[in-house]
């Protein structure tokens, strides 16, 4: 990293029209974070620069949103949509104070990777004065092309405008800059709106700096670091070459996966090496899987921690402050809501447990319910160390059964049992010979008058 | 749409043997919905015409099938497999009637669509005689080459018959053709089996209006707009096709997918703007989804209706009759079958509510089964407005449950309960202090008897 | 299949350090069986010829999963990493036995098939002395380029070692190699290692066997036949492969699958045809389906049997030991497990069956759980034809229940129930009107006492 001083400025005015959407387009969601919110951790990724935002509609939301990824940036608006130029210079207030660097990014631009800003803002380090990432589509068609002479950019070329010469080339246009802060406000006031649109294009200032004598280059970047999102069809595509890089990294670090392409993971998803994920799992926000852990096909988590050689699934549900402990398991058709499960206990088949503690080794059986809310309070229920609890068991917190204590299969337990205690809540069964054919008799005659009454 | 008359003649009498299969190729499916009732909605999509079939084995299912979609077809068996214009020939009487335009299609081409035919039907009112329908594909080896001289079409030309300069065509035959009513008997029958296979070619019109000095053109549409099913690798093929076409239509307008690739729909799923769904999610026939819903991931659903701001799943699934209110919720590993869940009601965790009615904001606790058959008759269980239904809780149908109601964790309830009454059905529960420690004496003593039994 | 004699050596001594593991690289599996297991049943699957494995780390515990798959293999420990052809001459003592063939390959090239290793061997017996796989790929660059002269191949050049005319050459050294055993000692010994590294090359046996005037010549082989592991990326795109493999075989004999890329097979898994698979279904090891089965979507079976028309899912996990009869349904969040479901029977919803045998026509309701463990005994629970097993019971076993008996919802079942018996075990409902008001403003009250503690 640099020492110099770095303003982003992130553009976040557009409409969005194109998303259909009630929500500001920038607050659209990859990988359960808002798109410009990646785009604000890449460019705080760079240094301790400052973030202006340059929004429009819903910029209160908008603002708030990136200060949950970094707090303390500043938002300007821009009230008329004039071009990119116009936009960037909303955030005049912020430029005049004097950083070394600008960097200008997008808010709907959410794949742009740190590196490629360290390398822009590396060239401006080196004497250039305008650093434009550009990259290279496998079609160029449509595209502004950098026309380059020696390293030098000396103009960006828009499609409509390109000789046939121009046209074959097919370095372009990424849209992201890094300016030097000394000339930028100048650089910036210099662009004119005298197009077919009447707009101010922040492109124009390659060939007016170029024209001043200013040195202008140009950096390529993957192309997946400048692709913007204008669709829900953008957007899912956007979705899923962020999924593909986590995935690999993944991987790369240890982790096995049986069909990568069908595991979600989400911004902050941390997983150890020598774990196991089966095919069709999904990860929401804030999830920790240890080494050794075996997340099993079609498993969902958020918020959850799973401890080392822990087993979940197929099927399991971890809600947020689900904490599982080293080798304990949660097994089919299993939900798991703020409740720790110590090490090596076993909550199996079709089961919530939630506002709970289990204890080690614990063994709660198939279809056990932490009856944890009366419609207005929750209540903990607490389960001992080697506990037993049988199938069918409705725990009505608040409620603790002791360490190695026994609970009766298919009882309602109300009270608290003590250490080793036996506890059963079920009524004694009741049979009569003969009778299931008289009851029958008795439904098959309903059915038959109903038909009847029909 | 044209006042023109139209025939659409389907033919669906191929043996598909390669499905390897009992059932007819065309009632394969594709969005839940038969290959050829694909192609139904595809050609009564065109306008007002009518529909002949043409069918070998299975032709009552077949023509049931269709009837489904499109009442009033009618159909005849092609008794001999004597080639494609033998095959259309088999629909002489329907031909005979006396249509403006004849639209030839196949059964097993179900993602033609609407466009294309109206294409084809649009050239033969500007007064071509034949329209052909082609495809340029990336390699045209194999496929029938189309023969163009200025705007026309002179010839259809086989593979093993090209000349090395026609094989260079890629513009080839995709089977399907509009035809002139007036001519189309007298060409139809001018058609000769003089070949190595002895069958009667429907492409050999096309040089016979030709030599005739009728008018033929082509008209390119889309390659899968002609894709044949073969096999049952091709049927999933086309169903990729299919989803992918409908994934993108649904997010173009404003619907967010996380992994469109994982999301499967059904032929008549409606989802509104700025519903959000989920990875996993598989939707079989008649689902409505309302505005600002959320599907979460790995839930099924079938003939239900979602509320606007509803939220379902993970892990839900509804059945046929399900029609939940606005913000309601069904949550994870619970079934909601036949049942209506009014406004803002909950059914949270492992539920099953079948043939019910939920009131507005109750809250139905984890467990809950409404217990809705008895072996013969399906009975209905009433929730009144507000009330609330303890976890573990069995409703045994018929039965009511009033309003602001309150059900014990863990009872049977058997008999109506009024308004704002307290009901349980529960044993008291009973401890004994130490009786765990005895009671796994017990059993590890029966476990090591069982070993010495051995 | 030839009479040849044919001595097979499996090379798997790499240290795999790249795949970030505690376990042996060839250990790590695809379709639910180690890597190295894949190329054994392949060369098994060519004839019955013997086995070596030349291990390094972890040699017990290859060595015991080969043994698994082929019983009878011979194992040698490479001490040093010195090469190929050193990692070859580690089995010196089983070459020297004298068989007719060598084969080479590879523990970590797992989809080699038996028809590449069959051709190999074919070109032995028809005279050629070391016959190299080759493939080709897209772009070679990096490969060993397979240098021809007329049908005989003179050497393998390295990239670095290539001339620019041969590194025009796509056609690469896959590594595998089939060499006849007469010469093959001579051959390897004759290797040295006066290069660069310092190592013993196989690959060099091709260029010594020429001088001596041997015959060598290449094969041809699909690229994926040669694809070695070295990370995890590369072991899920291997699995992908095997998937895909799996997956169109499966089709092509009379399956459906509406969308095959998200159904994930094992190595053993048996469709028969007319099976229908919905999507997001996973296989683990011993499943098999019979014809007319359907099972649909979010389904995880392992060590199950389907039995014709049975019905399974969304949502079922078969886990081993369910054997599923004719046209039986196991249908959303049901587990079963070590249980045998007669034909007809039906257990539809959130039910937990494990240890237990369920007669022909049974009906189970909503939420019934077998409670087959007691902490310390696994025990059994028998459900007659016919019965009725009313919802959300509790059947704790040892118990059986018997034919056209009835349970009553809700019960707790501890003692056998009869034939035609009727049997119920549950608290008589109790209702306070008025006093959910009380409760409510109880717990209220609580809530209200809470926040003030606060």
């Amino acid at each position: 990293m640099t020492s110099r001083t770095c303003l982003s400025i992130i553009l976040a005015a557009g409409e969005g029209t194109r998303m259909k959407s009630a929500l500001p387009k920038v607050l659209h969601q990859i990988a359960g974070m808002p798109l410009i919110c990646h785009v604000a951790k890449a460019v705080r990724g760079t240094g301790d620069g400052d973030i202006a935002l340059v929004v429009g509609r819903g910029a209160d939301e908008v603002k708030a949103a990136v200060e949950k990824v970094s707090p303390g940036v500043s938002a300007y608006e821009q009230k008329e949509r004039l071009g990119t130029a116009h936009a960037v210079l909303a955030a005049r207030e912020a430029i005049a104070r004097g950083y070394d660097d600008l960097l200008i990014v997008f808010g709907d631009t959410p794949l742009i990777e740190e590196s490629a800003l360290i390398l822009a803002r590396s060239r401006l380090a080196e004497g250039f004065d305008i650093v434009v990432m550009g990259f290279r589509p496998s079609d160029p068609f449509g595209y502004g092309r950098l026309i380059e002479t020696g390293g030098d950019l000396v103009a960006i070329r828009e499609e409509k405008d390109a000789s046939t010469e121009e046209k074959r080339i097919n370095f372009c246009n990424g849209g992201l800059m890094a300016i030097r802060g000394e000339h930028a406000l100048a650089l910036l006031e210099a662009v004119r709106n005298d197009n077919a649109k009447g707009e101010f294009y922040l492109t124009d200032i390659v060939e007016i700096a170029h024209r001043e004598g200013r040195r202008v280059t140009a950096i390529e970047v993957p192309v997946d670091n400048v692709i913007g999102i204008n669709t829900r069809v953008e957007l899912a595509e956007a979705e899923a070459i962020w999924q593909d890089r986590k995935r690999r990294a993944i991987m790369l670090a240890g982790v096995t996966m049986i069909a990568p392409e069908t595991v979600f993971f989400s911004h902050d998803t941390l997983v150890e090496a020598d774990a196991l994920i089966e095919p069709n799992v999904f990860f929401g926000p804030g999830v920790h899987i240890a080494s050794g852990a075996v997340i099993h096909a079609f498993s969902h988590l958020e918020g959850a921690h799973v401890g080392p050689r822990a087993e979940i699934g197929p099927f399991a549900r971890l809600r947020p402050g689900a904490d599982l402990g080293e080798k304990s398991k949660v097994g089919n058709f299993c939900e798991v809501k703020n409740a720790t499960v110590a090490k090596g206990a076993k909550i199996n088949h079709l089961s919530y447990i939630g506002d709970a503690s289990v204890g080690p080794g614990a063994n709660v059986g198939a279809g056990t319910i932490t009856c944890n809310y009366d419609g207005y309070n929750k209540s903990r229920t607490v389960i001992g160390e080697g506990a037993f609890i049988g199938s069918n068991t409705s725990l009505v917190a608040p409620v603790s059964v002791g360490a190695d204590a026994y609970i009766a299969s298919g009882s309602v337990i109300t009270e608290d049992v003590p250490d080793s205690a036996l506890a059963f809540g079920r009524a004694r069964q009741v049979t009569k010979e003969g009778r299931a054919t008289v009851l029958r008799e008795q439904y098959a005659a309903i059915k038959a008058a109903k038909k009847t009454g029909k």
